[in-house]
């Protein structure tokens, strides 16, 4: 065990929570961008409560000791990864749901709640938590409040942000400060919950959530699985679904790189080449009446298209766009972008895409959610380092997104491997502006250092 | 023209833009709280443009002139009111709807734009600009922004906030600063949109909002007018309507004092004395089932209601709502209060009005957005200023709905009426980070400074 003059005393207030195990450390130093930190951190804490968290926040700031808030670690953009000198903070053994109330269509937890545990457990409630970032049988509440996760139903039902009435954070000193309100209303001074949200563990560690619960849609949802002859086609008809004011739960489009991989992952074969996916998903009373509408759509933009209300044949569909992730993973190694933009440009970001892939002479398969202009185009590469030329393409890419009026992250945040491009999003003045405000909450700039800002 | 040193560089920048007309100025001091301040503002500036609000607090700042941002002046909290030695800066003449897209289902709106202005330009689109207050035809975007602004819809369609996806601000120092997307989803960073609404002009001015919309609901609305004998009865029913997973757009509460006087001011006979009613409306393609089933609901908890799908009936049941505001407004003067609890608590919260009011021998009808378990209490008295009495009831009521888990603000906001309360509910170490966060945004204190800190 290191020497650091922090160690005892995080030893002495925290006991067995203190982790400086190497092989858990070595964990710490990576989450599922597939990056690493170069160091190895000092050590971790696995709090078991608000009070584990306010003694190694206090401690931390006696010694302006670094502290990475970290959940599960399936980040994206490395903000949970930690390094040499820093203090790993988890939350993820903080599992307990404290209150579900079914009067008030809310729920009590703490932050290390698995996303998909949660929505077991309000099974018999007939409520349920909407955020549904893909990674939600393996991430926690706390990492998905922490990046704003958005999934495959927030075109409907919104993203984490509208999911959250009220959060308890402690704050770089240890203080705690409880935000927001279990009221479905509150406008009293400002939204300090909603700037919570999305701050990446940059202002503090989210230790409890009161979440909004939404009535679970009912009857059977209807799903149509459509294969056009190219993605132009998927997007334009995903753009007439859209102006057609019909508000699918779920509507997912593959590219033509992407739906061949996956396919020859499942073994499947190719309906023809080249082809794309449009997976569409309606719920509620109406679903299929408003799939039917959907499948007219769909076959005015030359899709090839079935619409099913069974359950078995809806997870067949489904199925081919859960493959896309492992699907890349059994290919090569992966770099998953994650840009948003207008909906009217999908078809030129798509456009974009395609030519810096053949510029340099890259394969980026991509995933869209298309309801709201999301856009996950997936880098190929091999070996474990991301190559220069990949980084260079995506520097494009983001480049790109914001020049059509995007965003160079839709869901999956900044962490270490976008703030090298947060300026030209933000502008300078701006950028300031937000480092101002961490140091409000963080003025010894201990909070992750190093992500996001 | 007074002599203050500010308003010679403010003529020369802004010409016509800069007012000091008295009757102008008069009406400034006040809105429609019906609280005035004791002095007179110096000047109004009448911003046409971006410019004319960069220029105006470029002066301000140079000068350190407290400014006091203003959109129509329909605010319940004395937000918008300027005082002795304050420069009143009005963004209701800058009225441009700049854009409207339907493919991607939003607008870019000048601030000074009144809410049901839009919704009327929207019409030919098929899509709404969703947060309507009971104010929508006279209250200006800007002005809903700076509030975070709610209404009757917003349980089922959100508050301002859901429905904001871009600003530009002009901070107290003249910086323009672009926050937010034009897109759906984004997190580069803090999240300073969410932050700035409901900011009631204490860190920025509004320039220009990049709002979301919807689509219309389809088909036409079912509406319930329902008298119950008495507000328990009605309470219960609104709650059994939300356990069952029923999501009405609007669902309104009225007690049995305000209903008595809503009924004599239409004219209309009471059903029975000491009645209470319940509106509901539901909408989209399910609205008779689920209206079918709310009246079911209604029907086991003793209420007598009618159902129907005909406009000209529905918008009679409206009526009743519609006539509260005026109906008191006819009575007495009136002060309007906005308070929020879980919703399961509303039953206990209308108990704590009514024995407030009995002891403080206080007529205190209440509407409530029963969806969302907003309150809005309004107490009756005689003459131009509120008695001392009615404060004292209404910060009684205030506490009581802090302390059954909700907030003294559900809506309105807080502005010069609820300062003094706002620190019961937020405590002091979560004051002290506000002030320091307004601190960033206006290191001199010159914007609206008396307002909400
Ligand atoms: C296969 C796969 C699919 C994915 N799909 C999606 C998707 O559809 N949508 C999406 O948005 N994301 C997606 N992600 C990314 C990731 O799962 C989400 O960002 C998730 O919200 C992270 O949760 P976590 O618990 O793993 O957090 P971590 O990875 O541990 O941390 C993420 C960030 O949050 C901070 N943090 C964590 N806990 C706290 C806390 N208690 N207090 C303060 N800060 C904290 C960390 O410092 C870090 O900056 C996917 C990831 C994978 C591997
Ligand atoms: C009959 C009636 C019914 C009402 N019903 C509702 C209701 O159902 N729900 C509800 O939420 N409110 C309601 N209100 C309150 C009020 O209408 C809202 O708060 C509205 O949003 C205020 O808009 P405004 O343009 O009048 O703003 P103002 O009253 O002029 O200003 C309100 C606040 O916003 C700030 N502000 C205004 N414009 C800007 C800008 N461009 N930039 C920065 N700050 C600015 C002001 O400084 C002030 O603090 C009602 C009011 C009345 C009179």
């Amino acid at each position: 065990m290191s020497g650091h003059p922090a160690l005892t005393a995080l030893r002495d207030a925290l006991g067995d929570a203190l982790s400086t195990d190497p092989t858990e450390l070595e964990a710490a130093r990576g989450d599922y961008s597939g990056q690493r930190r170069a160091g190895v951190p000092l050590a971790i804490v696995h709090a078991r409560s608000i009070e584990d968290v306010q003694a190694a926040l206090r401690i931390a700031t006696e010694h302006q000791l670094p502290v990475v808030p970290r959940g599960a670690g399936t980040g994206l953009t490395g903000g949970a990864m930690g390094g040499a000198g820093e203090l790993v903070l988890s939350t993820a053994r903080m599992t307990r749901i404290l209150e579900v109330s079914a009067a008030d269509q809310l729920a009590v937890v703490e932050p290390g709640v698995i996303n998909a545990e949660l929505n077991t457990a309000l099974e018999p409630t007939g409520l349920f938590f909407a955020p549904d970032p893909a990674s939600r049988a393996i991430s926690t509440i706390g990492g998905n409040i922490a990046t704003n996760a958005g999934g495959l139903l927030c075109a409907k039902y919104g993203v984490t942000r509208e999911a959250v009435l009220g959060l308890k954070v402690v704050l770089a000193d240890g203080t705690l400060m409880e935000l927001g309100h279990r009221t479905v209303k509150g406008v009293t001074g400002l939204d300090l919950t909603a700037l919570l949200i999305g701050s990446e563990g940059t202002l503090g560690v989210v230790v409890e959530a009161t979440v909004r619960l939404l009535p679970l849609p009912s009857g059977s949802p209807a799903t149509i699985g459509a294969y056009f002859p190219s993605v132009a086609g998927a997007a334009a008809a995903s753009a007439a679904i859209t102006a057609a004011h019909l508000r699918p739960a779920v509507m997912e489009l593959i590219d033509e790189v992407a739906l061949a991989r996956i396919l020859a992952h499942l073994e499947l074969s190719e309906r023809a080449p080249g082809s794309a996916y449009l997976l569409v998903q309606t719920d509620g009373a109406s679903a299929l009446a408003e799939a039917e509408q959907a499948l007219a759509i769909i076959h005015e933009h030359d899709g090839a298209a079935a619409l099913t209300t069974d359950a078995d044949e809806g997870e067949r569909m489904l199925a081919v766009r859960r493959a896309f992730h492992p699907a890349m993973a059994a290919a090569a190694t992966v770099l998953i972008e994650d840009v948003a933009v207008p909906r009217s440009a999908l078809p030129a970001m798509l456009a974009a895409i395609r030519e810096i892939g053949a510029r340099y002479d890259l394969e980026i398969p991509t995933v869209a959610h298309a309801g709201d202009g999301n856009l996950h185009p997936n880098f190929l590469f091999t070996g474990d380092e991301v190559p220069p030329q990949v980084w260079d393409a995506a520097g494009e890419l983001f480049r790109a997104a914001i020049r059509l009026g995007g965003t160079l992250t839709g869901e999956h945040g900044v962490g270490t491997l976008k703030r090298r491009w947060l300026e030209e999003e933000l502008g300078a003045p701006q950028l300031r502006l937000q480092r101002s405000i961490k140091a409000v909450f963080d003025p010894l700039g201990i909070m992750n250092p190093g992500k996001v800002f």
